[in-house]
């Protein structure tokens, strides 16, 4: 390919609207275009990483025994409704009518495709396991796109449906996708992504691991334990906290604590620290708006995926009215009347002498003990856990909070689908039992932009050899020279024959350009051709991340190239 | 990949709604299943077919400087906006609102994505010319899908787009695309595709050809001369008619015609033959209602393609009301007092002495001459060229009529496209330029039916050896005998060890079963293990097309496979 040709501008300055570097450098390097919010149309390079990113998933996936296969974009309602997720996904699944006026949505997963499918045919225990998957074009109608391939509406995803007769062998398939999974970031350049326990959300289902890439511009947060290797999403992770009640037990007394509404407030004005208060956090459910009040520890933040999950539906913060009776500022445990479902989170367990609201404006309660004062309360883990944290899997105090991009994820489904959708199969016996299911995803293009969040300076990415877009970037400085420029044809001509992957610059610009132009492109070898290396019989062989820097004699440097490929792969 | 592994059922009986043989076998052969009304998902083997499939049509447009990239599946509607099309095109374009009530489409054609990708960058003439292309999803809202995957909703497509600064660039990389697109289906095994000039259609712009696969299921009608090798789509083709006018000139004079509507009726009873009468068809234009009565010599069809590209808007056959004043089935040219648009097809020319109606009920004229009662009549090609008809291009009576499944279709778009987006170029003299774009488009499941369609049997496909979703299926007969299973089994390893592509059937089945599923997969090359032949230390090796049936040494096996699948690549 020469560069000249390549369609995609190329350009210095920083988009105002691009908050991380992947998209900064993908918009500046002609990777994409944006066509609409959170959609994008791919340039040649970027389509080139994709396939190859593709490939290493596919190699990977047949690896495991997979059978590629291909779900529609388009799918009729009605397979939702089979599964109860037309009415329980909120609207980030796009549903839409057809001209036939029939419902329709727009495959942002394909969990009830996969068993409608299947149903049929895998009618036999003799037919199982087995696992099919596809790479495909998926919509997800974000209600926040952002950081350019991060979290966009339509991606390219590889979803992966594996088929079960027992959970022992779904544990036993979900190992070797696992290790799978690890082969593939390893392969695509990011060989420390972190496989961490995550919460299931909507997929349902029991055990999930997400993948993530740390750094610090990722959206998740992830619990980490320095001790045991611990690893969870912050959504999934428990909280484990452990009070030691004070000796000497104050009594319930009220106090007036006029124009403080929050606990900091209440505690500062006490000399009480935050964690001997109970603080109040308020809900409200989305289906009818019910209120649902948490007790906290006054130092702690409710994990809202564990409330979600425990109550088993959506909600928000609440929107306090008059006609609730729950007076916002002083809510306390003692004598709540507002009609709302009442929590306390686990970290109030055995406390006492604690401070709290006293349910009528401008009060508080101090000396809350909860064994004494708190009858029949509801507890469950509503917590965030914090740095420095117990861990729920040694319990030492060693968990840290760092953040991370999902590039992949595997469930452990159950039988919640096949159930729903009413798959069976007969077993040795003849009797008919529900096959037990397994989920296994990863976004092309997210991958690749958190390949470039790994790998890039502030020039621009320095791509894996693995998945570049090209093996080699030839320079010719100086394509007026005679002598140079018919070494970097032959150069061209030989690599191409070869079949090594090159994109040729022959352009008469300054040499600036060109090199700025190569970083934005990233490809990991360089040769650069110019008049004056041409007096030494020589070309530069530069790589991208500068490891590499060296003189090689115009003869040799092929031999040279295809080591430094095979090195780098 | 063993058999008895593959997801997807396999079975004997003709399934009801299958009207042609491709798509019966494909779902008798467990290559696809049906999702709703036009969209399928696929199994493995077609999986693999369409793999075989991009991957020709790939290295053929990346061999004429094609840069592969992506577009969105989900558009703006304002790109649509642009172009104009948003409105002009019919319910096959699926509009829907995503969550913030902005109005998208579902992508059934990119041309305005194009335009949208390259605008700022193609901005001088240094950067032409250039093509783009992607493989990817569409969907198009189809009210009657049909035939499996010949008229599907939603299809994965190849689609191209050039841009050029002169018509003559066009012209040469037109002809280029033209020459690519028959080694695309050389390639795909059907190199008796023909290339038809057709009609434009919705895509605009001027010359364009539709690559037709000759099959008397086709739904496309092709006129083809015998003498000069002339081809165009029915719709397209222009219908030429002499007429010797009658010596002896009759006046023109109303006769009584009671009950008779039709111009056959009338001819029959006047004596004549029906090529001596002038008959009227009427539509309706779908916009505002307004009638269009068509003369056209009686023995003739309307062609309403070429009606409609002369109205410049769309129509449908006419309900005709009392308040019209036009008189069903006695409509004629003399005294024709309707509100309607009035146009003659050419077929009338200078013909006399013809029969026609009086616009009046129960009476007709006899003795219509053109030329002497006809005045400023608006005369265009409205009629459908007939079997035996005269051929545009050569003149010759040698037309002959064909159906055909269009496989690919190539466009001169002109500058419909750069014009309406204001995309523009400045020229060598620095003057702003609207670049000329061409556009090609393959369908990739299409043409895997329509290459099963060219090659198969009564007990299934059979698969060119270039697009076959396994080269080789190896089959074990009494899997049960130790010897047989140990020399299958001993093959197989070795074929997978130098990447023969191979499905080995090894289940305890009868071997008539084990066939009837090997002939539904058509696999060109079968290898037939069995108790039998190994008391004689050799293999059947058979073609699915029968051509090679022969008995191999052991030892051999390998090498004659592999002789084979050069043979037939």
């Amino acid at each position: 390919m020469k560069l000249d040709k390549l369609v995609g501008e190329r350009f210095k300055e920083k988009p105002a609207d691009c908050v991380i570097d992947s998209h900064a450098l993908m918009i500046r390097g002609g990777y994409m275009k944006n066509v609409a919010n959170g959609i994008y149309s791919q340039y040649m390079p970027l389509k080139r990483i994709c396939k190859k990113i593709e490939n290493i998933i596919r190699e990977e996936m047949d690896g495991i025994d997979g059978q590629e296969v291909l779900f529609p974009v388009a799918l009729p309602a009605s397979l939702w409704d089979e599964s109860g997720r037309y009415e329980s996904v909120g609207s980030e699944l796009l549903r839409f009518r057809d001209r036939n006026n029939s419902r329709m949505v727009l495959g942002m997963t394909h969990e009830e495709a996969a068993v409608q499918l299947v149903r049929e045919y895998a009618n036999s225990y003799t037919k199982y396991p087995f696992m099919i998957y596809q790479i495909q074009t998926k919509f997800r109608d974000e209600a926040r796109p952002r950081a350019g391939l991060i979290r966009v509406r339509e991606f390219t995803m590889k979803d992966a449906y594996s088929f079960h007769t027992s959970q022992e062998d779904l544990e036993e398939y979900y190992e070797k996708c696992y290790d799978a999974y690890n082969r593939i970031f390893a392969r695509a350049g990011i060989p420390d992504v972190v496989a961490v326990a995550s919460d299931s959300g909507m997929m349902g289902g029991n055990l999930s691991h997400e993948y993530m890439l740390l750094t610090p511009i990722g959206e998740d947060t992830i619990a980490i334990c320095k001790e045991c290797g611990y690893k969870a999403n912050m959504e999934a992770a428990e909280s484990i906290i452990e009070n030691a009640a004070d000796s000497n037990v104050k009594e319930l007394t009220k106090v007036h604590t006029p124009d403080m509404k929050t606990i900091e407030d209440v505690c500062k004005f006490l000399g009480e620290p935050v964690e001997k208060s109970c603080k109040a956090v308020v809900y409200q459910k989305n289906n009818d708006d019910e209120y649902v009040v948490v007790f906290i520890r006054g130092d702690l933040d409710i994990n809202e995926t564990k409330l979600t999950n425990y109550l088993g539906e959506n909600i928000h913060p609440a929107v306090i009215t008059e006609e609730s009776s729950i007076k916002a500022g002083f809510i306390g445990p003692v004598d709540f009347r507002g009609k709302a479902v009442v929590l306390f989170d686990n970290s109030l367990k055995g406390a006492n002498n604690l401070s709290c609201g006293a349910n009528e404006t401008d009060y508080h309660y101090i000396g809350l003990s909860m064994d004494r004062d708190i009858k029949d309360g509801v507890f469950g883990d509503f917590a965030k856990i914090t740095e420095g944290g117990i861990c729920p899997c040694c319990k030492k105090k060693a968990i840290s909070i760092s953040r991370g991009i999902e590039v992949g994820n595997i469930f452990q489904l159950g039988t919640k689908y096949t159930k729903s959708m009413n798959m069976t199969y007969l077993d040795k016996d003849g009797k008919p039992q529900y096959p037990i299911m397994g989920c296994y995803g990863i976004g092309v293009g997210r991958l690749a932009a958190s390949v470039c969040e790994a790998h890039h300076d502030e020039y621009g990415p320095i791509w894996p050899m693995s998945i570049a877009p090209w093996q080699v970037h030839l320079c010719c400085l100086r394509s007026d020279d005679i002598n140079a420029k018919s070494c970097a044809d032959t150069l061209y001509d030989e690599m191409l024959k070869q079949h090594i992957e090159v994109i040729y610059d022959d352009r008469k610009v300054r040499p600036g350009v060109m090199f700025s132009d190569a970083d934005l492109l990233g490809v990991p070898v360089r040769i650069i051709v110019s008049p004056r290396n041409m007096e030494e019989s020589v070309v530069e062989l530069v790589t991208r991340d500068k490891s590499v820097q060296e003189k090689v004699a115009i003869d040799k440097v092929l031999q040279r190239v295809k080591e430094l490929i095979e090195q780098m792969m």
